[in-house]
This record gives structure tokens, C-alpha cells and sequence, in this order.
């Protein structure tokens, strides 16, 4: 499969890229400013340019949203409207866009967060978008055509992440091995569903 | 206790008024363009306002909420921005501007919908935004201070609505039962919780 994995560059994106590029697909590897292709999801004109370049696919994952962490009193309204406007309608709009570009029987892999159900003080605009897109998800599915299907993985805590933000990553899962829950939602038969990466890594 | 009911001449807001006040509490009418204040939740000007003429309260209920039904081709953008504007943030909004004019212990419920975890064709939309109330009250309840608390209703399809609409209503229920989940987060001790009207009606 030709598969386009938005966030490539990402330490999610670089899981995926790599575990899928290994299983002999053709992997297009995109960016905000990396990669062979660059996008920006908050903007319907930038995803239809990235679909109308890319040439013919089989697959979109993204790995790809911004939202921003902080207390209720903290969060300004800028800060939900970057939540809802990238990560949230950036990804479905990935799905509402691509549908007219992909392959048949092609996938689209969205990406939430254990914070949709699991939250965590500072988490509301985070918890809100991951808990948006597993809804949209599932009501998407049932409207796909010509064999395509949408699914959502949600990642936990990735160890490179949590390193890298200097926490305790002891209970942070690599992202190689989260990488394995995107493979199950682009090669297998899911439509419709939120993979817990634990399930897979 | 003294409650707003935002939406409280809609059908499930009615049913909510009347269970309230025949349980003792003192129950403000709000409507977008009816009951004793009116209110537009997609304004935070509007939400404001509201909660400076209300006067002293200890709970606010909102069965108010705008969102639209249409399959992946026919909702526009507008259509997706009315959902997260009215329907998602206007309810988030009435818990970030009433927590600093709320009593304290007093609570905030929220109306999602079945649709969030059981789609039908034309719901994405709507399943999208029902997600994401359901993802913020988990979220924020972990932030409440003062004893505050913040629930959302999640009902299922209303015997009334679907009469009007020219539905077969026998799966339906009666507002009046759905008001008892409403009454159970105002009265109960819940906080964070997404609370299935079927468990209580």
C-alpha cells in the first residue's frame, strides 16, 4: 500500500512510518515543515493541495494535532480554538476531504489520547478533542464508501515523549511498540473503532 | 436550591423544570427567546450577562444545545462549526464563566447524547460534539473547587421528539423520565460522570 502518514517527523509518526515502511509499504512521509510533503491540518486548502500532490494512496494516518495543555483557569478561548480547529476539525477534516481522493477500500487512522477517558488536571481542552474525534469516528463509519473505512488509535503516554518532557518514563509505552495499534487500523478490517494501543503493543 | 434551567422550554428542559420544582427547589426559566432570562450560549457576552442578572445560584442545568444532522456530502463547514461553537463550547463556556458566580458545592450538568457511542448515518456531526462534552466534564471535574461539581445527561432518543418529528416514538422516552438523570447530578454527590438517563428514568 501507498500510505500517507501526516507527522511523520513526529515521535508518534516515526513509530508508524518506520513499522509500516518495514512491512513493504510505500510510505509518504508528511509534515507542518518536514517531509516530502508539508500540511497544515487547520487548513482545508493545505490538505487538499498535500491530497492533490501526493499522487494516488491507499492509506492516511495521522499522527498530527495541536492542543494545548493547562488548568481551567489558564486555558484562554484561543487555546480551545486551537484544540478544536487542529486537532479535532484538522483530523476530520482529513477524513471529510480525503474521501474524494483515496483509493477504494482505502483507511483513515486519526489519532486521540487515553486523556479522552482517562483525564488528568489540565487536560480539558486535550480530553475534549480526543473524546470529539472518537465520536466522529464512529458515526463517520457508517457512511463510508467504496470499501473505506476510519478508525482512531489511542496512544497512552509514549516513554520517548515523556523522556523528553524529563518525567518519569517508566510507565510510558515506546513508540515502536505504539506504532503496532496504526498497523492493525491501516492492514486489517476495523471500521469505526478506537484502538487502545495497549491492546496491540 | 435555587437552579437555572438553560433550555427550560424545550422538551427536555420542561420536563427538568417540573421534576425540579416539584422537588422543592426554585427554578430559573432560561430560553434563547423565552422564560424570566434568555440566553445565547455561543455568546460568552450572552453567558455572562446571564449569570449577572440571574443572581445568587447553586446549580445550572442546560438542555440547550445546537447541533445539526446530515450524511459526510451535505453538512458544511458552518454546519460543523455551528456543532463545536453552540452545541460543544457554549456548554463548555457555562462551566468556565459560572464557576466564579456559582454557590459553592454547587453543580454544573451538561447534555451530551446517545449518539456519542451509538452513531446513526448522518450523526458525525453531532456524535463528535455529544464525545466532547462527555471528554471536558470528565476533565474538568478534576479542577472543580469549592465543593463545585460538573455532570453531563446523556439521553437517548425522547418519546415527544420523536412524536414531532413523525418518528415511531415506542423506543422513546417520555421527557419526563429523562428528567430524573438531570435531578440525580443536581442532587446527587456525582461529579465527572456521563450519566445514561436509562439507568434513572
Amino acid at each position: 500500500m501507498r500510505i500517507i502518514v501526516i507527522g511523520a517527523t513526529g515521535t508518534i509518526g516515526r513509530g508508524v512510518a518506520k513499522l509500516l515502511a518495514s512491512n513493504d509499504h510505500e510510505v509518504v512521509e508528511v509534515g507542518f515543515r518536514t517531509g516530502a510533503f508539508h500540511v497544515d491540518i487547520a487548513s482545508k486548502a493545505s490538505i487538499n493541495k498535500l491530497f492533490q500532490d501526493a499522487g494516488s494512496f491507499d492509506a492516511v494516518v495521522c499522527a498530527a494535532g495541536l492542543a494545548k495543555f493547562g488548568g481551567l483557569d489558564e486555558l484562554t478561548d484561543d487555546d480551545y480554538t486551537l484544540a478544536l480547529t487542529n486537532k479535532l476539525m484538522g483530523q476530520v477534516n482529513l477524513v471529510r476531504l480525503g474521501r474524494s481522493y483515496i483509493n477504494d477500500n482505502g483507511s483513515f487512522t486519526l489519532t486521540s489520547g487515553v486523556l479522552s477517558h482517562k483525564p488528568i488536571p489540565g487536560s480539558s481542552s486535550i480530553s475534549m478533542v480526543n473524546a470529539g474525534i472518537e465520536g466522529f469516528v464512529r458515526a463517520a463509519a457508517l457512511e463510508m464508501q467504496r470499501g473505506l473505512r476510519v478508525n482512531a488509535v489511542s496512544p497512552v503516554w509514549v516513554k520517548e515523549t515523556m523522556e523528553a518532557m524529563g518525567m518519569d518514563s517508566s510507565g510510558g509505552m515506546p513508540a515502536e511498540k505504539v506504532a503496532f495499534a496504526y498497523k492493525e487500523s491501516v492492514a486489517g478490517q476495523r471500521n469505526g473503532e478506537v484502538l487502545d494501543v495497549r491492546e496491540f503493543g
